[in-house]
């Protein structure tokens, strides 16, 4: 539980880690001004960051480069595994069943859930699909902490409200919907188009 | 170009958008404070962000929820069309090539480029896909502003800098890497693994 880290910092800490995992191979040693001149950051911002880790940087030396990977993998949890699933196999929830990037974050997309009977007890990705009235002893039985919702907006409300009955703890949201969820509980939203709405209103 | 409204407010006004369209049929009027308390925001907020929008409330009535409607959809460019092309024709890509949700903002999906033969000159719904080693043609020709980057990180550096090269006036990036570009040039980063990573370090 990390209440006390502001959600904006806790944004960019993937970013950090991104970055510092492209150096591989380079030098032992990486200052907080190196890093915020090729992020384009302030260089007090990010110390400030950093500091949420166990990350020591030195004076006049900066950080060691595979310490503050580490602390960075650690603080997100990486080295915690979760289980997640995936609530729609549409095509979006298709493809983040086949992506490969959520294990670098120890996160496990272990099925997914859907109400299409052509595609209930089949396999996408090697990742079985059930029956998504059958939510909570599949949640239950799998140990599934974290949930992606790819359903259309339609049904987002009603999935969102079962995941939250079944322990669940934390849900992404693809569906273009504002969800009633707990005031405590955990949602992230990623609306595809309106991000690339906001692109298209600054050009 | 909107340089004068900070991005964070940029980002609220397509969740006001869908909860205002969401009320569809409601009452005629609607306050900032309704807005703010529907939203879990605060309310002076709501009413800074709705004052970027030619939107005008009304002293103890509030506004007018069709008007209010219309004012974002204008702000963010919803009737100003603007063509947009994927990058990168696999899982990811696939999926928002048969996303019906960019055309409430106005913009349409024209095409995809890959580099895989068996992709290029076939069409997934409905879209060609074309050689993206002809991407400064096919942006030219097709009138393509905007374009989203679904192509391995490994590959989406030198994809960005054809695409700056060319005329393309913003990048959507779904590659988890930081993508070199002129300072004044519109980029928006989602990395998906990073974000189910921020909501799994909470829990």
């Amino acid at each position: 539980m990390k209440s006390d880290i502001p959600v904006t910092c806790l944004q960019r800490l993937p970013v950090y880690l991104n970055y510092l995992k492209s150096l591989d191979g380079g030098a032992e040693y990486i200052s907080s001004g190196a890093i915020a001149r090729a992020l384009n950051m302030g260089e007090v911002l990010v110390r400030k960051d950093l500091a949420y880790t166990s990350a020591q940087g030195r004076t006049r030396v900066g950080y060691n480069r595979v310490e503050l990977v580490a602390a960075l993998e650690d603080y997100l949890g990486c080295n915690n595994k979760k289980n997640a699933a995936i609530f729609g196999a549409g095509g979006l929830g298709h493809a983040l069943l086949s992506y490969g990037g959520f294990i670098n974050y120890g996160i496990e997309i272990v099925a997914a859930f859907d109400k299409d009977p052509e595609k209930i007890g089949t396999e996408i990705s090697g990742k079985p699909v059930y029956d998504v009235s059958e939510t909570k002893e599949g949640v239950e039985k799998l140990g599934v902490e974290l949930a992606v919702i790819c359903v259309p907006a339609t049904h987002a409300q009603e999935v969102a409200d079962v995941l939250v009955g079944c322990g669940v703890k934390a849900i992404l949201n693809f569906a273009p919907v504002l969800l009633k969820v707990p005031e405590d509980f955990n949602v992230r939203n990623i609306d595809l188009a309106a991000n690339l709405a906001i692109l298209s209103s600054l050009i």
